[in-house]
Order: C-alpha cells, then structure tokens, then sequence
C-alpha cells in the first residue's frame, strides 16, 4: 500500500486517537509487517524498538486496539489510527492515554488520576 | 526539561492536534533546539529531516501553529502539542490535515477537499 519506511529505517509513527473522544492515546512504530498485522486483524500492532519484534498491542494486559479507521499523511511516513480501546487505559503505566504529563512552567506534571494498577495488570 | 532524544538520533516526534477540535493535523519531528524555541516563542518549530535544520511552521505560508497545550508520553519520547492552527490548513498539499488520505479496501482514498491553493500560498 505505497508507505515509506525508508526515513526511519524501516518503520513509521502511528498516532492512535481514541475514536469516540479524539484523545490521542499514544505513539507507536511500525514496520512493513506490524502494519499488514494491523490491516489484516483489525488490532493495533507495533514493531517493538526495545524488543525488536512484533508487538500485539494488548497481548498481555488484554487492553487491545480495534482498529476503526487509517489514514496516511502527504508524504506516506506516518499514520493515524482511529481506534476503540479495549479496557481502562492503553499506557503501561495505568493511565487512559500516555499522554499523562503536561508542561506547566517548565515542568512535567501528572494531570491526570491512573486508570487502573498496572501492577495487577502486567503480572 | 528532561526528554528522551536518544531513540531517533536526536529527535523526537512531535504530534500536532487542533485545540478546538482534536483534529490530528500533522506529526513533525523536533530536537532539543526546535523543542526549546516552541516552548519560548509559542509557535511550533520543527526539525526538518530533508533540509536538516530549524522549521518554524509556517515561517512561509503564515499558516503558524500556536502552542495551546504540550504533553508528554510514559517514556518522553514523544510530544502530544495542541495548538490554535493560523489559516485555512497545515498540510503544504493544500488541505487542513495532512492526514487527508483514508485506507479504504485497500487503497489511499482522499477522503476531504483541498483548503487553499498551495501554489498561491507558496509561491
């Protein structure tokens, strides 16, 4: 389907938007076969950097991405996921979204109360 | 301000989302420099990948973003900035988002019309 992986070395950004509220939730990377994963099984999947592999988002924790409605940017490096999320939160640290932290007078801060314990979650 | 520059040579990426709406309308990338100019000047700056340097968007167009909201992820590598979007359209092809492609079967569909005439904007 014409993406360009070449700027990132083989991946691109996928921006995944809650479908219902318009939050963005996270940011993640995928290859060539993460993104044919995605298409073909209508859930969200990654390519890993840190494992260097194939990730099913929510394989673990249950908290999977179904997948509403893809698009691609003008120059094809990136996309945007529309999903409904499965489950309370899709940040490993038991938040909604990753987006967690705002910038207030130059620092991070927690504007947001967690969604659930990711310690039960991710046994 | 303590972000992970290091997963992509430097950059991070950087999601662009309408204020007003929670339209996604482009996703750029920023090293530490562009991200500090953001922060101080209230318009989002970038780092170009192709000219390798600065990018104030809109710096041509006039089509300037301004900085409403910054956010960061679990693992700071990437921003969330929610911003007021000065003119009829952030993408360079003319159109509000540059997310104006849908898959549909298989197949990029242009899913919205064109906003401005890109050749009268950059001429």
């Amino acid at each position: 389907m014409n993406l360009d992986f070449s700027k990132l070395g083989g991946l691109i950004t996928a921006v995944i938007q809650d479908h219902a509220t318009g939050r963005v939730l996270m940011v993640g990377f995928m290859n060539e076969e993460a993104f044919q994963k995605t298409v073909e099984t209508g859930y969200a999947t990654f390519f890993s950097r840190s494992r260097n592999k194939l990730w099913l988002k929510g394989e673990t924790s249950g908290h999977r991405l179904v997948v509403r409605e893809i698009s691609t940017d003008c120059d094809k490096d990136a996309l945007l996921i529309r999903v409904e999320a499965l489950g309370p939160g899709v940040c490993h640290e038991g938040y909604e979204s990753c987006f967690f932290r705002r910038l207030e007078d130059g620092n991070w801060v927690e504007s947001e109360p967690r969604m659930y314990n990711p310690a039960e979650v991710y046994k």
